[in-house]
């Protein structure tokens, strides 16, 4: 079996937080990246998915690994506003540095959630040292499997 | 030992959701009322108390208790607006009424918080069939107690 | 619609713990009995009926309801001795009275677990003052289903 | 820095369960091995341990590799003999290899477990492919952290 390499789209995001820099999957290149799309108001995300890309940035925080938290918001534009995400960052204590996906003139998904054909939120893209697309996942995912496959990203 | 009956104020809210009529203590004399206040971007009410309230309005369906879920938003204001309230009360499937607490002109606390000299979110308060209050309480409250509290206050 | 009052019948206990004097139904007539069946190696007793027992032991430890929890072995007889109870017991810090529901000779089901006609473990079974069974509950229950179902039976 | 490498010393089982041939570590050298100590009435065990090493036999099932539960019972002897534990086993739906640590006649400690100075339950052991501990660890792991732990094992 073969696979066919799906190099990593860049990522469009309007607004960061937590992070001097913005941040670029081009200047990334050579360390593994966790993106982590959410949206603040999805119930999923909430409880599972972004606690857990905010224990992988706290977990990992020695080695090179880089999680990106990413405000793919698709529907309730209004309610998600970068103030209200600014709120709810505070309020979970968030950490790991978050960018808003930058939105769309052409309808209401977002440009990155569009480029990586996201199906919805919580999903979870881990990308390799090469930039290429080693796993992606929507819905919930299992922590003990996620560990192994970042340690596995960071080991190659 | 004798207690101090202390009579609920009224409500103060400026927009209802899940709810044709407006509702108001005075309408609803005679019979308990839960009261949850909550933040949408509070964790505890997030996690813990509004399910907890969610499911008393839905255990107790058959009786004439009336739970009423109050948005009492203290803090980060633009982040807590009933547009964001109304996307929060959608995703999360919330049935119960809940209304937004009336904003106050003398500070950032909101009308009906400010009566009830409430500590933060989430706060439960209970009130029996003449109108005084028999439980206000801050923070995680146990479903077992609070079920029992329920079934007394209908039992008066 | 009319409900047909089922008395309960006596329970039959080979051993106790947690407790100087047995318990018998007769001698606590008057007053609300909860009785908790289980078995210390049955998945959802571990998990939750057990610690919900324990709960409402503690909970309402000022009322006299009276919790009593019953080691109904019906499977694993010789996994499940009174030794190993006790043993279990202590490592779960279980203080509630607890007696072993005495083996039958005409079959795998003991005694009190056969006059009930229990479908399995948990089991939940609310007595009422005048003796009357006013609740029988085969697996998981709502902890605030079960508070108010003891509050009301104090009341009574 | 450098750190010394220990040796894992070979396992004492004095009874298997979930595997045909008995395993010992020297047959296994070459690959990576994690042993889970528990006792079937330790809580800590029940909840997370246990789960947590049946979850990475599951999860690693098409990796080289091997999980081993080891019952190191160090009290309550009475009360977890190997008859209790085969129910234990049953009930609780376990699939990994799971064998009895072997009872000193020196005093309550099982062999294996004063073999390796483990300082109670639960306990995971980390083995790499040499045969030397990566990790022993006591109390309650993060499963994240384990899952990485182990694909780094896999991977050296």
């Amino acid at each position: 079996m073969t696979r066919q390499t799906i190099v990593a789209p860049e990522i469009a995001v309007s607004r960061w937080f937590n992070t001097k820099e913005p941040l670029t999957l081009a200047a990334l290149r050579g360390r593994p990246i966790l993106i982590h799309a959410f949206q603040m108001l999805c119930p999923g995300c909430v409880t599972h998915g972004t606690p857990q890309a905010e224990k992988a940035h706290r977990l990992f925080r020695d080695s090179d690994l880089q999680v990106i938290g990413l405000h793919t918001v698709f529907e309730h534009h209004a309610a998600m506003t970068p103030v209200s995400l600014e709120a709810y960052i505070h309020e979970y204590r968030l950490t790991m540095p978050i960018g808003v996906d930058e939105p769309s003139t052409a309808g209401p998904l977002p440009v990155t959630m569009g480029r990586y054909q996201m199906r919805g939120t919580p999903t979870a893209i881990l990308i390799g040292r090469d930039g290429a697309i080693l796993h992606h996942s929507f819905g919930q995912e299992d922590d003990m499997a996620l560990g192994a496959r970042i340690a596995d990203a960071l080991r190659t």
